[in-house]
């Protein structure tokens, strides 16, 4: 069953990767809302047909691009993550392997925030459909936390993964509409942030602090409606 | 001088609401961007010069909207600001306040999101165009405080306010595409962030937990440029 899988794999998701890069290109070139599948399609050279056998809407384009940056992303942040135990180097590290990550698409991040700011829409990080994504993203907060040198008090430790991504989140939004040299201001945002953070949790060893840090994810969790189903679908496996 | 400014205010105040009424009802029919000042000018019966008299810009229309929202606001804080000292029942009968004014623009606010939402852009609740309605409302933030029981430490009493309206800004976005009836979503999330805040402030008490605070609250001032402004404003006044 394996060997059929691998052997299948490389031609269609050659073709995957194609309409993938082809919208993307698209979405800078004409704006997101003006580009349709047809156009995709015709471009890549693929049958329409064949274009929404791999992506059934532009939306799932768009998811595909999350699960694209995602994937980059934790493959680059592998060289830090191995070297670093300091918690502040570890998180300024993520951060930035993002943004690096990121930068090619600066355009096209401010083309279609847009839509994903609506938390009900797919698109936006928050929603049931870009479950993958996010949980993959808020892996590597767990990650950056659990490899580091720091004491992080166990009934804090489920809970600031998903804190952390969630400032990561905040960096995104500012990312999307800075218009400094090389997105300057973003990369010092996320070593501010990184050190803000780190501290917040070196002072989460005395005990007065978690009920406030327990209420903050209560209050994000029971707003943010995708991390809600996602957080109980968690608990019921 | 007083009295020839009153004697002739009321013409010019009902031209300048009515051009606002109007290009408010057309925003909510038409959408922000397709309504031109031209067409404003004609539904208002008033010649497109006169309206460009009073607002000089559709930006400068969105900037006369902010400041009405936020006398409304200021009128209807009283009864809760006169009768209240718990901390809790202030901040959460200000944000409540807020969201029974906004609640007949609701429409209007997911319009023009996608413009406000760049913090570079004049309509940005941070940009330095809008400085006069954001000053008066953090203005609110600082009454919610000083009239309150709760023990403010000196070097926490200057940055606490505009913290507080910055947390404001988070509820508005949510309100913005708050789709649950009556906006009883954004109601909940009003009276649970102010929860949280007044526990927050509480435990400012304890030293060790002022400088991340200070930290915090330096972080938005270098990274939203109108803020860091108008701060640098008000320390030469």
């Amino acid at each position: 069953m394996k060997d059929e899988k691998d052997a299948k794999a490389p031609k269609s998701e050659k073709t995957r990767t194609l309409i993938l890069e082809t919208a993307l290109r698209l979405f800078q070139e004409r704006g997101y809302d003006k580009t349709t599948m047809r156009a995709i399609a015709q471009e890549a050279g693929v049958s329409v047909g064949n274009a929404y056998y791999y992506f059934s809407s532009k939306e799932h384009l768009v998811q595909g691009f999350y699960d694209r940056i995602g994937a980059e992303h934790r493959a680059a942040v592998r060289t830090v993550l191995d070297r670093e135990t300091g918690l502040e180097a570890r998180l300024a590290g993520v951060l930035t392997a993002w943004l690096d990550i990121a930068e090619p698409y600066h355009r096209f991040g401010a083309q279609f925030f847009k839509n994903a700011a609506d938390p009900e829409s797919p698109l936006s990080p928050f929603s049931p459909e870009s479950e993958g994504p996010r949980e993959a993203a808020i892996a590597v907060h767990r990650e950056v936390l659990e490899g580091s040198r720091a004491k992080i008090p166990d009934e804090l430790a489920d809970i600031l993964p998903e804190l952390m991504w969630l400032s990561q989140m905040g960096l995104v939004l500012y990312w999307v509409y800075d218009r400094s040299e090389g997105s300057g201001r973003s990369r010092r945002l996320a070593e501010r942030g990184a050190r803000l953070t780190s501290r917040g949790i070196a002072l989460s060893r005395f005990p007065l602090l978690r009920p406030l840090v327990r209420e903050l994810h209560e209050l994000f969790n029971d707003f943010l409606p995708g991390l809600a189903e996602t957080a109980a679908a968690r608990r019921r496996t």
